[in-house]
């Protein structure tokens, strides 16, 4: 009977082992809340409408549809036994396994200020981007509703909090979508004038990044209309938006990118955690004391050659889970295991559509050429040929016409909001609009 | 002063409304509850992951950016005051018009048993579309989890109530999906083996075509594995699933396409309805004692030639929007109104993905010739160039590899559903699988 392979998390982590264990003398089960596997650097596309859900999202099933024994479920982890080998499902449905691997990922961090996600929302899932689409869209619809100026300025600033990648790709595409694809379709709001706030707590952003690169990045995203405000920290986030500084920035449209920590089931292991909620493992990425349990990607504490623990980033969680299922396998054959070492990609983040910063190593390339690497990088890693060429054509078109395709509000309709005189039709003058186009298409373009 | 022309609702009848007035001396606000135009033939592929959302919906707003005595309102209308020629949008504000033109078309009639709808689901907008592919995608997953034999077969058997265009496009579609698309991503449910029960009250399907062609696509359906029932009538719909005949028919997805009826703000008019709701118009679509509000579409009952009422098409909104328009603008120039008369465009359904039926005045076709002629018109009439051309893409890879893309389960994740013994792995008997495959690659094609 083939020893039971159970993999929490269908993430890059989870899918990348159930691949690995193909040949492998096993039978596999991976188990994912969500059915589809989520190409999550990509996410912040959904949320400002550049790409549709289903380019970034594929089912788990189909990926794995032809590894005979392998078997997806949906389903939720509730607990983990180790002692007993076995897990809890939704419902107290028990499965045992022979080897477990846990990759169920990382969630949104609010640092213990947990009041602060009811008037800000994280982006870690599809139905987060859903919903910030949802939100950033009926903010500038409320703004062409609204008489009320002071309002429609609220309306029109949307802060990001966090000057990593996610939130310096954010705040760029959220520049994009009001500069240039919204800015012709209103006749009251003027997105080209809303105001995006990138806040980062440390003195720069990326701070992942070389400091040339990262200043090179701050420049492009003034130059697309974002104001980076660097070394403020957060005080609190409430309806009228964010406290920082002492100064109120108001704002509807709050993202949090500033923190993720691993997911709650850690904390059912009963092992010693960082301060992350993430298991310290061990060289070969097990649970001390656990040979058959393994934990991997942005849930892992895995110190790297410096000492310093590994990134939460999908290269990470990849070469983790090849080296976990390589080892399953010589465990299998009786052969020693190999400790994981990590070999580092390097980091990129893009700044709108058409700049990025890269780095590899000694290598720091930016602007245009970071940017088609940018692209290369992550259409190759899409997983699924569809995804690809339906990505690649998305972008094709989006970057010759700046029209964003996805711009769709779906879920609960239209959000109550208070009461306040509507714009008469009388008062909307064409010739002034007119005008005020002539004058902004003859303003120097962005780039 | 130019006049204010206040459309409701961005379908077919109102958006092409709006269009029509593009050079006429008024200034136009269309309002419409959701910030797209829905491509609502299509939902259907929206519900069985042939479509993504973005591919059958485009941004009202982005149809009509360059037209600039145009504005488009996010809002709901709430009340219509005729005599004060004003609406009362959401939040009780009013807004005023000279004309007026109510385009807010259909909603699912459940014929008073509205109790029904706790366990089905209508098909009228993009949210419906989206709940309907959860739901058919859990119920394959929940039957993959499970090891009870009768929740499976419950759990696999779909049934489609209504037998008209969308009920027939939508079992043709389910049925592809299970027998094809799904047909290999299992490894203890059998997708191949769900039930698809088309049922019709009537003695037969497609009651607005021909007998012959009615029949054609019987068979068609039949070829798919669609079982058919007609003349019968559902005498309840409960958690167990559709009481019909005197039988129960055990299901636990359920779509109503049995009827429509015009949205409830007909009944705000105070004029007189026919039994679906619809306003009784006269022959230039105006409401009667009031030559400057019209209705046209769903909403609108207009007799036809031969005294019947015209059908809830596209086509018939389209050309009422445009007549409107047109007497618009006579009234405005000082010259007398013509009256509507309907250009009858013929009917079409498409059944699974290469066979389709076609009425066209005398004109019958079937099989795969209506079906180029059904994706010809169908992708003609889709707004934008966007659109088009990724729709077309999209059938063309599904058309060859059968594999559809947008399969995800967005919103609340996993369904509570009743506690059952999970499938262990020791229970999935890879070879039986196998022979299995190769029994099911042996027999013949569907087509």
């Amino acid at each position: 009977m083939a020893p039971h392979v159970l993999i929490i998390g269908g993430g890059f982590g989870g899918l990348t082992a159930a691949k690995s264990l193909k040949h492998a003398p096993v039978k596999v089960t991976l188990v994912d809340r969500c059915n589809h596997h989520l190409f999550a650097p990509l996410l912040y596309q959904v949320a400002t409408s550049g790409l549709s859900t289903s380019e970034v999202a594929t089912p788990i099933r189909s990926v794995l549809r032809k590894q005979e024994n392998t078997r997806v479920l949906l389903d939720e982890v509730k607990d983990i036994d180790l002692e007993n080998r076995e897990v809890t499902l939704r419902d107290e449905r028990p499965l045992s396994y022979e080897y477990l691997i846990v990759a169920a990922g990382a969630q949104t961090n609010y640092f213990g200020n947990l009041e602060w996600s009811s008037n800000s929302l994280g982006l870690k899932d599809l139905d987060d981007a859903i919903e910030l689409r949802r939100r950033v869209l009926l903010a500038f619809e409320a703004a062409e509703r609204t008489a009320d100026d002071e309002a429609r300025r609220k309306l029109l600033t949307f802060v990001v909090i966090g000057g990593g990648p996610t939130g310096v790709e954010l705040a760029g595409a959220l520049a994009e979508l009001s500069r240039r694809t919204l800015a012709r379709d209103f006749r009251v709001a003027r997105p080209a004038e809303a105001r995006i706030v990138l806040l980062e707590m440390l003195p720069r952003i990326l701070p992942a990044f070389d400091e040339s690169l990262a200043e090179k990045a701050a420049r492009h995203l003034g130059e697309l209309g974002v104001e980076v405000m660097t070394g403020e920290k957060v005080t609190s986030i409430d309806e009228d938006g964010v406290h920082v500084g002492g100064e109120l920035l108001e704002s509807g449209t709050v993202t949090w990118a500033a923190g993720v920590q691993a997911r709650p089931l850690t904390a059912r292991l009963g092992v010693a955690l960082d301060r992350g909620g993430r298991v310290i493992v061990g060289d070969d990425c097990s649970i001390p004391g656990h040979p058959e349990a393994f934990v991997i990607g942005d849930m892992a504490s895995f110190r790297g050659p410096e000492g310093k623990p590994l990134p939460g980033v999908a290269p990470v969680a990849m070469q983790q889970a090849r080296s976990v299922a390589a080892n399953i396998g010589r465990t299998l054959g009786g052969e020693a295991r190999k400790p994981f070492s990590y070999r580092d990609k390097g980091v990129m983040a893009t700044v709108g559509r058409s700049r990025a910063v890269l780095e590899m190593g000694r290598l720091r390339v930016d602007g245009f050429l970071a940017w088609l690497a940018w692209v290369f990088v992550h259409v190759f890693y899409l997983i699924g040929f569809r995804n690809r060429a339906f990505v690649l054509a998305e972008w094709a078109f989006s970057y010759f016409t700046y029209r964003k395709g996805a711009r769709l509000i779906t879920g609960r309709r239209i959000e109550a909001g208070k009461p306040a005189r509507l714009v008469e039709p009388s008062e909307i003058d064409v010739e002034r609009m007119q005008a005020r186009r002539r004058e902004e298409e003859e303003r120097p373009p962005l780039h």
